[in-house]
C-alpha cells in the first residue's frame, strides 16, 4: 500500500477552485512575465517525510518568505532583546505606520520584522561574515537548511534594484532615526538580493521542517535555532505573516504562515507540518489567491489549526491500566502524552491510594512525549507518594524521565522492563 | 497525597513579585475604593476539576471580560457570517481607529469585539427575550456557565453610567453608521450593566471550562458552543484580547487572554486549562499587573504557550508494539494520539508490509485521542491494505472510530477486545 | 442714472455655467426636497447699502453658516483666551481629528469653530440669559443683525434631532474629555436649533455688515463686536470656512467665507463688501456647486481677493500739491490714506524741508483714512519738523487725527480750513 | 528731520522680550555654533526703500525662506496648473501625511510647497539651465532679486548632504510615486544646496521687495513675476508658511511668512512692505524665538495684519469737492483709491444728477489708486450719465483710465488739466 498523502494532494491541485483570479505582481518584468499556471504544493513531517506534488521542481525568487528565515538567523545570532530593540512583534495596520513609536517600550521602531521596514532592519543585524556580504551569508544560510546549493536570481535582482524607491525611501528613514546605522543604500541593495535567491516548494519545506521540528533540522538532527527562536518566528509568523488581516487569517486557517509576491506561501504547524504552496497570481494585498485557497483547504481537511485546541490525552491512564499485580504490588501503565493536564490527572487518580505502604510501579514505556512540566510533576507526584510510605519504582526503558531525581532528593528504582521488576 | 498543584498556586501569589505596581482605576468611586491587596488564581482542567487560592471568594465586576463570552454568545445565537457582517477581527491599533473601514470586505464596521465599540455591537446583537433585557439574557447565561447565580453590581452599573460619555459617543456613532439598529442610549445601557456582573475568579473559571473543553460544559456535558464558536472566540482572544500588545503578548505568554478593568484576567488553552487571575492595581494600558505577572509566570513554568507546538506523540507504534501472534495474524498495538502526523507514520509503517494476505489487526484501545483526518486516515489505510489482499479487523473497545467504513465502503471486524480475537 | 451693480449682479446669476452640477443633502427630507432651482445673491457695502437679486426673499434654514455669528458672539462676550482653551483656530484635515491635542499648547480640543465639534462647544459657551435658552439667545442676535425677527425652522430642526447620530457622538466625546461641561444632548439640540432658524441672503448680507465694517453695525452705527472678535472671526473664516479645501479657496477666492449646508455660502472682505449666495444643490464636501462659481467669478470680476494687495496709494501727497504760498509759509495738500506706507513716504519727503525756521501746513482735509500707526507717525513726524525749527499747523475739519498731541507733548494749531490760515 | 523708522526698528531690537528662550538647532554643527546673539531685522517698502538694524551685514543660510521663491520661479516659468499637478497649496497638519492623496483631484502629492516633500518638488521642477545645474540657476535668481551676487555656503551644503537622510527617504518616496521624475539623490542634493545660499537680512528684504510690489522689482522696475505668480506664493504663504499653526500666525499675526531653520523669518504685506528678521535661536517647531517676537510686535504697532481691512476710503469724494462751476457745468473732485467699493459709492452719487443734460467733469487728478474694476464702473456710469443726457468729460493727467472707452463705445473727452476745460 501506499499513504493517501500524495494522492491528497494532487486531489487539492486538482480542485483548486479559483485557478482564474488574481493578477500577476507587475512592477518588475521578471515578475510580470512569470507563467501564471505554475502550480505546486509540498508537505514536510515533522520527521522530515516530504511531500510534494504540482511543479515542485520550479524555481521562483522567494521574496518576502526570506523574511522568516532571516528574522529567526538574526534572533539566533544576537540576544533576542537586542532584535526587539531595532524591530516590534505588533500587527501593522496602515502603511504610513511603518515605522512608529512602540507602546511598549516609547521607542521608535518598525512594527514587526514581516513588513518591509522591519525585513531590512534585520537584514542589517546580520553579522558581516568575511564574504562582507549579508546576502550571502543569508544565501550560505538558506542553503544549508535547504539541503542543497540555493542561487541568486540576477535578473530579479537586477530589476528590483532599479525600481527600488520605496525601499530606499524607507532605508533611509531608518537611517534617520538610527534604526540602521550604516549605509542604507547598501543594506537595501543587500536586502534585494536576500529576496532574489531562487527556490522551488521543495526548498521551502525542506527550510520549513527546522520550524516544525522545534529548532532541530530533521535531516541531519542539528539543532539550528533554540526554542526560544522557534517560538518567537512563529508569533510573528502567526500575528504578522499575511497582509492586513492577522485575525482573519488567524480565524479562517489558523496556520503561521508568510506569503511572497512571486506568488509562494509558506505554513508551519509547530510538531505537526510544514506546508508550501507556489501560484503566481495574486489578491490585492499581494497573497497567491490559489496558494490561501490551498492552505485554507488543508486547514480544514487536515485539522491543522493553531487553535484547535492541543489533543491532551482524554486518559493518561485507564482504569483497565492500572493492575494490582499482588497485595502490595501496583503497576500503573502509563500512555499518550504526559504535559500538564495529563501529569494533573494522573497524581488525581494518585491521591485514591491508600497509605499502605506497598509499591507502585509506574510503567513508562508507552509514554510518546513529556515535556518539563509533566517530568516535574510526576517527579513532584513520586515524593509525595513516598511521604505517604509508599515505595515507587519507574519502568523507563527509553529514559524519557532522565536522571529521575525527585523535588526531596530522592531517586526512584528505574526498570527497563517491567519484566525486570518480577525478578 | 496530594496533587501539587494547589501548593504550586500558592507558591505562585507569594512569589509574585511586582506586588506594588500598577494603580487602581479610578474613573469612577467603585472601583477606586477597592482593596489593592486583593489577589486570587484559579485553574481548571480539561475535566472541570477547579483549583484556586487567594481571595477566591471576593466578587469584583466582571467588566470587559464579558466581552469575550457575549461573544461567544452572539456568534453561537446567529451564523458567524452574520455577526461578521457587524464586526471584524483584526487586531485595533490607535484609539480613533476604533470604527473604520475594514481592508478585507470595504464595509465601516469595529475592528473586533474586544473593543468597546465591538462589544457594544455584539451586545446589540443579542436576541431580545421575553424579558427584554439582554442584560438580564446575559446574566442569566453567565450564571448558567458559572454554575451559580450571578448579581449585577448596581452600584458600579449606576456609577458608570452616570460617566458613560466615552461609551455614548461610541455608541452614536456606530448608531450614525447604522451599525446599531435602535436606540444607542438603551444599548450602551444594557451593555454597561452586563459588565456589571459580579464574579469571583472560580466563577470566571467555571466559564471559561466550556471554551477549554471545545464548547461543552464539563460540569454537566451539555454543549453550549459549537466548534466553530469556540475557534473563533479564542482567535479573538489570541489577537485582540491584551490591550495594545496582540505581538507582545504572544510571544510572552501564549495564551489567549482577556482582561477587564477592575483587575481582572482570563486565559484559555484549548484542550488544556482556563485560567483567571484578579489584582485590582493596573498599568497604563488597563491590565492588571500583578495578573499579567501571574499569567507570564504560569505559561512558562507550566508550558502553557498556544506556540509550544502541538505535541505530537513521538510514536504512534512502537517497534515492540508490532506483534506477529502467529503467521498470517499481526497485531499493531497502537498508542497515543491519532491525528494527521500520527496517521501519516502509521500508514508509512503500514507500508512495508508484504502483500501476503494475512490478518491485520489495530488495536486502538490505547488510543488517547482521535480527530477528524485521523479518522479518515486510518480507514484509508485500511481500504488500502484490503486492496493489498490484506484481512483487517479493529479492536476498539471505547468505539474511538464510530461507524467504522472504510472510503471503498468496506465495514472492518471491530472487537471489543484483544481476548476476543482469539477466540 | 443707476448703479452698474444690480445689472451686475442679475447678469452673474444669468451666466452661472454649473446650472446643473451637484446634489441636494439628503440626510433629512426636509432638505432633500429643496427646491433645486432657487438661487439668490446679495452683496452689502461698507456703508450698510444692500443689492440683492433672484429669490432673494426665499428663506432656508442657516446651518453651518450660523457657526461664524455664534463665535463672533462667544469671542465678544468672553474673552478670547477662555474660548481659546476651549476651541482652536487651525484647519481641520481628516474627520476623525475633530477632536485632537492641540500642539501650541498641548490641549485636547476641537481644531476650530467651524467643525461641527468646535461649533458645538462654542454653542455650550453662550452664557444662559433669562429665558434659559441658548438657541433663542441666538436667534435673538441673529435677528439684531439682521435687522428683522428671525424664526426657527422646527420641522427641520425636528429632523435634525432625529437623526442627530454623528453630533451626539461629537457631543459625548466632547463631554468625555470635560470640552463640553453638561449635558450634550441639550446643548446638541439647542445647537442643532441654531443652525435651523430661517434667513434670506438679505439677512446674510445685513448680518455680515457688521464684520465687514470692523464690528459696528451700519444700520445703527452700535458696536457689535471689537476689532479684535472681528479679525478673530475673518481668521477662522479664511482657514477653516470652506471645508476641506482651505488653501485651494485662498488661492482662487481669497474671500473669507462660509458654507452650510442648505445651500448658502457666506463672503466677507473687511472694509469692502459682504456677499451672500444661496443655490441648494452641493458638491461632494457640501459647499453649495453654484455658490462657489458666483463666488469666484466676483472675486475676480470685482477685485475682491484678501491678497490683492492693500491698495496702498500711490502717492500721499503728488509733487504739485506741495504749495510754497509765500515765503516761509509752505502747504503740504494730503490726499488717500495714512496708514504705515504713506506715512512713512510723507515722512520721507519732509526729510527735505530746509531748516529754515518756516511754517509748515500739513493739509488733511482729503485723506480719506488714517489707522492709529499713520496718526502717530504724523505726529511724530511734526514733533521732528519742530525740532528742526519749523512751525507746524494741521487743517483739520474733519478732526481725522483727534487731539492732536505729539510725542514730545506739543499740541499743533488746528484749522477748518486752509482759508482760516490766510487770516 | 529723519524720518522715526530706524528708530523704531532699534527700540523693536532693544526691547525684545524674550532674547534668552529657544534653542540653536544642533542637527549639523554648522548650525549649532552659530552665534546665539546675533540679532537683525530689515524692512522695505512699497517702492523699495530699505531700512535696516542690528547685524544687518550677517551673512546666514537661507534655508526654507528658499522655498518660497523657489515656488514662486517655478509657478512663474511654468504654468500654475503644471506646478499644481505635482504639489498642493493645503496645510499639512501631520508630518507622516507629508505626502498624501489630494482631496480636491484624489492625486497623491506633497501637501504643499513648503514642506521639504513640496519643496524637493519644486526643486525638481526647475527647467535646467545650460549650466546643467538647478541649484545654480537659483542662485543666480536670487542674486538678481537681491541686487548683489550671492554665494554657497559650501561647508554647510557638505554637512547637510552627509545627514540628508530624511530628505533622501522623501525624496525616494517621491521618486516612487513619480512625482519626481529623474533621481532623488541629484534633486535632494541640487535642494540642499538651494539652502545654503547664504543671504543677510537686507539680502532678504530686497528679494521680498518684488512681492511686496506686485512682481515687479521696485529697484529695477523689472517684472519679475506675473500678478497671478505673486498672489499664489502669498497664498502659500499665508497657509502653509509657519510650521504648525496656519491659524494660529494668522490670528496674531496676519502676514504670509516663511521662516528657516538657520534662525531667519521673513513676512510680507502685499502693498505694503516686506519684513526680516534674523535671531538663531529656534522654538520646538523650528521658528526663530525672538523672530516671532518681533515679527508680533511689528504686526500689533505698524497695523500691518491681513485683516485689517482693506482700508477703504471713506468718500471718494466729499461733499465740498462737487463744484457747480456755473449751470450746466459740474465738477466732481475724486481722490483716494477708485476700486469697487469706492466706485460703487461714485456711482451711488451720480445717481442723484437730474437729467438736465448739462456737462459733468471727472477730475481724477487725485485719485491715487485705480484697479480694473474701479476702472471699469466708473466708465459703466459715464455711459449710464450720458444715456441720460449728460456730457461727460475726464481731467485725467496721469492716465489712470487708459484709452478711456466705455461699454458703449463712447470716449469721453480727456483734459491734463482742469484750466483745459475752461479754455
Amino acid at each position: 500500500m501506499n499513504t493517501p498523502v500524495p494522492d491528497y494532494l494532487a486531489d487539492l491541485l486538482r480542485n483548486c477552485k479559483t485557478a482564474h483570479g488574481g493578477e500577476l505582481a507587475d512592477y518588475i518584468p521578471e515578475l510580470a512575465s512569470a507563467d501564471p499556471n505554475k502550480l505546486a504544493v509540498a508537505l514536510i513531517t515533522l520527521d522530515g517525510l516530504l511531500y510534494s506534488v504540482g511543479d515542485d521542481d520550479y524555481e521562483f525568487s522567494i521574496q518576502s518568505i526570506s523574511k522568516a528565515f532571516t528574522y529567526a538567523y538574526v534572533v539566533e545570532k544576537l540576544r533576542l532583546e537586542a532584535v526587539m530593540q531595532k524591530v516590534g512583534v505588533e500587527p501593522s495596520g496602515e502603511a504610513f505606520n511603518e515605522i512608529s513609536l512602540d507602546q511598549t517600550d516609547d521607542r521608535i521602531k518598525p512594527k514587526n520584522p514581516m513588513i518591509n521596514s522591519g525585513a531590512i532592519t534585520v537584514h542589517s543585524l546580520i553579522p558581516k561574515a568575511e564574504n562582507d556580504c549579508r546576502a550571502e551569508t543569508v544565501r550560505q544560510f538558506f542553503s544549508q537548511l535547504a539541503g542543497r546549493e540555493l542561487s541568486f536570481d540576477l535578473a530579479i535582482f537586477q530589476s528590483e534594484k532599479e525600481t527600488a524607491f520605496r525601499n530606499l525611501s524607507i532605508g533611509y528613514s531608518l537611517r534617520n532615526f538610527n534604526i540602521l546605522e550604516s549605509d542604507p543604500v547598501e543594506i537595501v541593495e543587500s536586502y534585494l538580493k536576500q529576496c532574489s535567491i531562487n527556490v522551488t516548494v521543495k526548498d521551502l519545506v525542506n527550510m520549513m521542517s527546522v520550524l516544525v521540528n522545534d529548532g532541530i533540522l530533521p535531516r541531519t538532527g542539528e539543532r539550528i535555532f533554540s526554542h526560544k527562536t522557534v517560538r518567537q518566528v512563529l508569533t510573528v509568523m502567526t500575528t504578522c505573516g499575511m497582509y492586513n488581516a492577522a485575525g482573519d487569517w488567524l480565524a479562517n486557517v489558523g496556520i503561521p504562515a508568510k506569503s511572497g509576491v512571486s506568488g509562494g506561501i509558506i505554513g508551519v504547524l509547530p510538531g505537526q507540518v510544514g506546508l508550501a504552496v507556489f501560484s503566481p497570481k495574486l489578491d490585492r494585498f499581494g497573497n497567491s489567491v490559489r496558494g490561501i485557497d490551498i492552505m485554507q483547504q488543508m486547514s480544514r481537511d487536515m485539522g491543522l489549526h493553531l487553535l484547535e485546541g492541543v489533543p491532551s490525552s482524554r486518559v493518561i491512564v485507564n482504569d483497565h491500566d492500572v493492575e494490582q499485580i499482588r497485595p502490595g504490588l501496583k503497576v500503573y501503565k502509563l500512555h499518550g502524552v504526559l504535559q500538564f493536564t495529563d501529569a494533573e490527572r494522573l497524581l488525581r487518580k494518585l491521591q485514591d491510594e491508600e497509605q499502605d505502604g506497598g509499591t507502585i510501579i509506574l510503567d513508562l514505556s508507552h509514554i510518546s512525549l513529556v515535556n518539563d512540566v509533566g517530568r516535574r510533576m510526576l517527579l513532584d507526584g513520586i515524593d509525595r507518594l513516598r511521604a505517604d510510605g509508599h515505595n515507587v519504582a519507574l519502568v523507563d526503558p527509553e529514559n524519557i524521565v532522565p536522571h529521575a531525581k525527585t523535588p526531596s532528593d530522592f531517586e526512584p528504582h528505574v526498570y527497563q522492563d517491567l519484566e525486570d521488576i518480577a525478578k
